[in-house]
């Protein structure tokens, strides 16, 4: 596993949670503002490798939880971890919406007149295109925009620059030269906390299901009639043609609802009497999206 | 502009045709396998740096048409197109799918037991995590595919291979390692071509529409029926949440049928009772996935 930096040193009374990419990921930013929403004790964030790995150490008890992306506003639904959802027998107990603001990070002597040269990860950068063009900077890819801060900070060079996270400059001790530099501000990322056992969905609750229907025409219409009829709200809705198998798919829905409601549970049940497949993913306190 | 190789030197009679990424993207090989499959002249592809230059190049009649990638079995719809699509007055006429198939790539006298370096975009190197980590190479992140074989082809080191398409090893010159290299076989992109004029949709045809609806109960479940009424048999349904719009949503619909059917035209005719808004992206010939 990576190396943890001093703000990761194992406190063992913290519950442990698996994220992906290096310390001063998006994704570890995101898993501490969820807890503090949430009014969890303070965790311990479990740096992983890939998505692969968040599943493994859940499911090996090597971390209480996982947390991972599902859907960015800007890039669509990571169908890997829908994926790996649907290969393991894990829970969904809760989501959080991640406002992406990308930070131009650099040594504490910089001024952003030295920069020549920004590192990131593609994506980081094609996020901040604008910007980069407007500032007259070459730039360069990294693994992760954590990793990027990772390398200013290594290298003694004050005209190099990385884009990354507030948090990222907080880990590698990096100042901020300029915040918020991506284009677009709508740029949100869902996550998802998952764990061994379903949670306690509270009042204001969302349930996440995954299904396929047998391919005759109208069959999804009836589905989504299983939630019209009862008044239920749908949040998502996605159809994914599975490769090889034209006209079959499966379709990822949110509704607004706990699973311990009992119109919640004749919803279901009677989407399963018209389903070749079921999951449900797990039943949820619900976050709204703020912007 | 990028450099244009030798293979991208204009040809006054072909069609031209921007794709994002430098010569030997993805994005290329997709549109050379479009266009073999549709029986049009051999094209002439114009690398662009960003998704919103291949709109202005459309835009601005710089190329006769764009080829823009929508969504991918593994990491799903790209959203930002579906934003310049609706932000752009320009048609869809025609969709492709591309078997994503990762090559090893290095210099002409590199053997596999040479490579101890490999270069590449992240996500390819996240989709041969299991390749790679079994070669016990180290990695190092590009900006693009192409851009790593490009890089390759530069320096004279036989211990660096890249990870990129069977034609950018022709490109660059670079020998195939290794081919199919991914872990996930199930890897496929869809394309769509996008011109300034609507096209002739042909007997098989695909329709893509975007639409919002009233925040109702039920009104998604109502907005389905005028398809599902008249057994018209849609390919992909997916929400989009409009940030900082809670509960307004876009609705990206892809269903089989030409625009030149009445039924179709009844059906759009319905759903625009039922609709904020409407825009029919464009009807086109259907290009069935094989696996």
């Amino acid at each position: 596993m990576n190396a943890l930096s001093p703000d990761h040193l194992p406190d063992l009374s913290a519950p442990r949670i698996a994220f992906q990419g290096e310390p001063g990921a998006y994704s570890e930013a995101a898993l501490l503002e969820y807890a503090r929403w949430r009014g969890l004790p303070h965790p311990h964030p479990v740096p992983c490798i890939s998505f692969e790995d968040i599943f493994a150490q859940v499911n090996q008890g090597q971390v209480e939880y996982g947390f991972i992306p599902i859907e960015n506003s800007l890039a669509g639904s990571i169908h890997r971890n829908y994926d790996l959802l649907l290969q393991n027998d894990l829970w969904v107990i809760g989501e959080y919406h991640l406002r992406v603001a990308h930070c131009l990070l650099a040594c504490p002597e910089a001024g952003l007149e030295d920069i020549h040269k920004v590192i990131s990860h593609p994506q980081a950068l094609a996020q901040c295109d604008g910007f980069l063009r407007r500032l007259g900077v070459t730039i360069e890819a990294a693994y992760d925009t954590a990793g990027s801060a990772k390398i200013v900070s290594q290298r003694s060079d004050c005209t190099v620059a990385a884009i990354a996270s507030r948090r990222a400059a907080e880990i590698y001790g990096l100042k901020i030269l300029v915040e918020n530099i991506e284009d677009n501000p709508a740029n949100f990322t869902r996550f998802l906390m998952i764990a061994p056992q379903s949670g306690d969905p509270g009042e204001d609750a969302k349930t996440s299901i995954v299904f396929s229907l047998r391919n005759v025409p109208g069959s999804l219409f009836k589905g989504m009639g299983v939630f019209a009829l009862r008044d239920i709200d749908l949040t998502k809705i996605e159809s994914r043609p599975l490769v090889g198998k034209p006209w079959e798919y499966f379709f990822y829905i949110d509704f607004a609802g706990s699973i311990k409601d009992p119109v919640v549970q004749r919803a279901l049940a009677h989407l399963e009497e018209l389903a070749l497949f079921l999951r449900i993913l797990g039943s949820y306190p619900r976050h709204r999206q703020v912007s």
